[in-house]
């Protein structure tokens, strides 16, 4: 997509008023900052853990004040403001530099935990995170996660994996299997380091090889239609590919969860066969099925709050069938994405996306403060042994990627600086690597250091693709700019805004 | 407005289709059913409630297994989604009926709870209220109850009661006067039967009076719409009347309020002047101050999420402000909206319609199943003395609503037709009555069983306002739809649909 079809992207106003960034962050801080002296003013801060919502049953309600829901309402809304605003401010900043904005976000969650503001600032946790909204918060945040998987899965294209040709094939698997058998031999070397308390080998190494061969298909997306190269060979042969290895990489982890959680060979067995089949009958029976739904309510003129609430109970109810089946629920909000595909101009899409802007908005960063709260980069500096882990982990991520993508390409007959453009876009990792991480974290096959430095590898190794790209001369921004766009500074966002009418 | 303008709000698809109140309905039934069944089969019912949100947080995430939040998150959403469907099911009912669709989704709630099915099927309480997702269910329900007193405010016209002339004045008086003065005289009567344990004959009196005296301004508005009143007198001067009596009401709640949580006479003149003071500096100083950052806003093309985030914060703040003040949090959110009145064609104004319309739909029928759940029409069934004081209860509040705003009208000078018109109007109750008794349940002013019969009295009063404007030929549905509008029965109602684009 060119400037010239996003006016309203360029980062400034139309009328060349000043930038839109700060039509984001001030409203959301100044209120944020109002409201929180207001807040002090009035004693608020100082609620109980324990009287979090439960005071609002209906039978505790006739023994009359005692505890205030409107106080939990009113800290939930706060931290999630605040959140917000923050995360929004990040982004913003990212895309000034040159970066797409989801590093940004992730920055300003990694910044609010304990790595700098909340280990600088213990008492700044009650802000973005106060203990007595936090089961809340972790709550929606799980819920930011589950519908962004569920927009992933929605704006996955299975029709154009299937056009992609032989070339697209061969290199998706190379740039799968070098990092994923170079990711599984490091874990030799970094098994005591990193492997959480009572795992076994197998499934780590197998995560570990799936954390390193990761390719994050939206932001992948995002940097290709940044750099211009979104019609150009190399971005959709780029954007297949990182589609491949998304699909190979659930996959893997998926089996990582199984063989983890199973307690046992059959266990596992069982586990990957029951996803298999879940998932063959969820596509097959569950799309026509879906597909007649949305045209039946398009007939029927079902109202958005009914189709909201298809969409949510969807996502959540197969979220919920992985989770119970020992594969994680982003699984399952993938698949029911799957179910419900992006259709320009449709009903049920607009819905989607409305639902998908807000929860970028508001819930996605409460899941990247979360994130941020479990990785203490202190901790790992401190240690010599966790630092050279991190940084083989780091260059095995990188050379496995970027080297076993570009030769592959190379050898299948791409010219070598269209190869290294591949190696080095695949290499992206963004926030699928971080849901990865998250998973594994939680269903206990690495340990918070691992966590805290699997997370750096992401952002590195993100982070360094845009300035790649501009090394090798890939970048073709002005040139995929219409003729009469303004000349603004290729660092303002082109991206698209996705935003509610 | 006419039929004409609204060609979808009137219960039929424009094509001649099937009703088009069977695409609320279905799909949530059917998606609702059927997600059950699917949860059912995975042994999801039987969670313990402990264990509900607090597993999601960051410190517990490497233990890894143990608790589920997709299971709390789940959870919530299908009793979200049962109870907005049978609530849209009861709307509908009720405009078949001729009733205002708010009648119906109360009585949804009510039958819900132990009044019927939870009497009769014990069981049906875990889909529609479970027990492990309830501290989160009512805390939702707050929300709604909030977001709906804030719609309320948005919608309430300042200028248009300074607009009104020295009838409207009188007459609105009266017609609180009169209720609220055989109200506080009725406590005498029913004061042990009714009070709750521990509170004192003055606030009991002034909180019954005031039950007494209420007017549904929103279901005013609709009814009024909804009989073609809308540009007649009649319909204009009720509407005045009830903003009037709204104002006055709200007022005296909240003195009986003050009076019944601070424990003293000092005490409650302290609590009454501090929330004049913040009630006056709040629409002084607020009022230009929010409209300032609304034009702001809209210059500096903030988002929607930003917007929601605003809108919230000032809802949820406001409410809590007056809840730590010792008065409800209705009240605080109702100021709130005062502060963001509805402006046709306004950016700020269509992100609070959005929200609202979901909050109607989702939310605010979680509230009346939290009625409907302390609604035991059994226990008042059973016991002479109740039925009694109940009987007497519905007849004061009916005779002293009625006849005195029809007297006061005729010796205002308006013919006797009209003036019975008007008292027939303002007798409605609807949500405000609900809203209101629910509050003074909540502070303890009275027992579930005065609960009950408030509650019963509130729905009959609001129920005979249509018949009893039938009866008095005051009804002009036909006359006041536009020429060429297809002569749909008046049943099927004509009332604006709000929806999100």
């Amino acid at each position: 997509m060119t400037k010239a079809e996003h006016p309203r992207a360029s980062g400034r106003s139309p009328r060349g008023g000043p930038p839109a960034w700060r039509g984001v962050v001030w409203p959301l801080l100044i209120s944020a900052v109002a409201l929180g002296a207001l807040i002090a003013v009035l004693g608020f801060g100082l609620g109980t853990p324990e009287d979090l919502p439960g005071s609002a049953s209906p039978d505790a309600a006739t023994g009359g004040g005692g505890t205030h829901p409107s106080e939990t309402i009113l800290r939930v809304t706060c931290a999630l403001a605040a959140v917000a605003a923050v995360a929004a401010l990040g982004g913003r900043l990212a895309r000034r530099l040159g970066q797409p904005p989801v590093i940004g976000e992730i920055a300003a969650g990694l910044l609010l935990g304990p790595s700098a503001l909340a280990g600088l600032v213990p008492a700044s946790t009650e802000v973005f995170f106060p203990e007595s909204a936090r089961p809340l918060l972790s709550l929606l945040a799980q819920v930011g996660l589950i519908l962004f998987m569920f927009a992933v899965g929605s704006e996955f294209d299975v029709a154009e994996l299937r056009r992609s040709g032989r070339v697209v094939g061969v290199v998706s698997q190379a740039s799968m299997v070098v990092p994923f058998v170079l990711g599984a031999l490091s874990a030799l070397v970094v098994y005591r380091e990193f492997a959480a308390d009572g795992i076994g080998f197998i499934p780590f190494a197998i995560f570990l090889g799936t954390a390193m061969s990761i390719t994050a298909f939206p932001v992948l997306a995002r940097i290709v239609q940044e750099s211009g190269l979104a019609r150009r060979p190399l971005g959709t042969m780029a954007m297949a590919c990182a589609a491949a290895c998304d699909v190979i990489a659930w996959c893997t982890l998926a089996l990582a969860m199984a063989v983890a959680g199973s307690g046992g060979p059959w266990g596992a067995v069982g586990t990957v066969l029951l996803a298999a089949a879940v998932t063959v009958v969820v596509l097959r029976v569950g799309r026509p099925l879906v597909r007649a739904a949305e045209r039946w309510a398009d007939r029927a003129q079902v109202p958005v709050a009914a189709r909201v609430v298809f969409l949510l109970l969807l996502a959540f109810s197969l979220a919920r069938l992985t989770d119970v089946m020992g594969v994680h629920a982003i699984f399952g909000a993938f698949l029911a994405g799957l179910l419900v595909p992006h259709r320009p101009g449709n009903r049920m899409t607009a819905v989607q996306t409305g639902i998908d802007s807000l929860n970028r908005k508001l819930l996605l960063p409460l899941f990247f403060v979360t994130v941020g709260m479990t990785v203490d980069l202190t901790a790992v500096t401190g240690r010599a042994g966790l630092l050279l882990a991190g940084v083989l982990v780091l260059v095995v991520a990188v050379v496995g990627k970027l080297a076993g993508t570009a030769v592959t390409a190379r050898s299948a007959g791409l010219p070598w600086r269209t190869s290294l453009g591949l190696g080095v876009l695949l290499n992206a990792r963004g926030v699928t690597e971080i849901v990865v991480l998250r998973a594994g974290l939680e269903a206990g096959l690495i340990n918070q250091n691992a966590f805290t430095v699997l997370v750096v590898m992401a952002v590195v190794t993100t982070v360094m693709t845009g300035p790649a790209l501009d090394l090798l001369k890939l970048s073709h921004r002005r040139t995929s700019a219409a003729p009469g766009a303004e000349t603004a500074s290729p660092v303002t966002g082109e991206a698209k805004e996705k935003e509610l009418v």
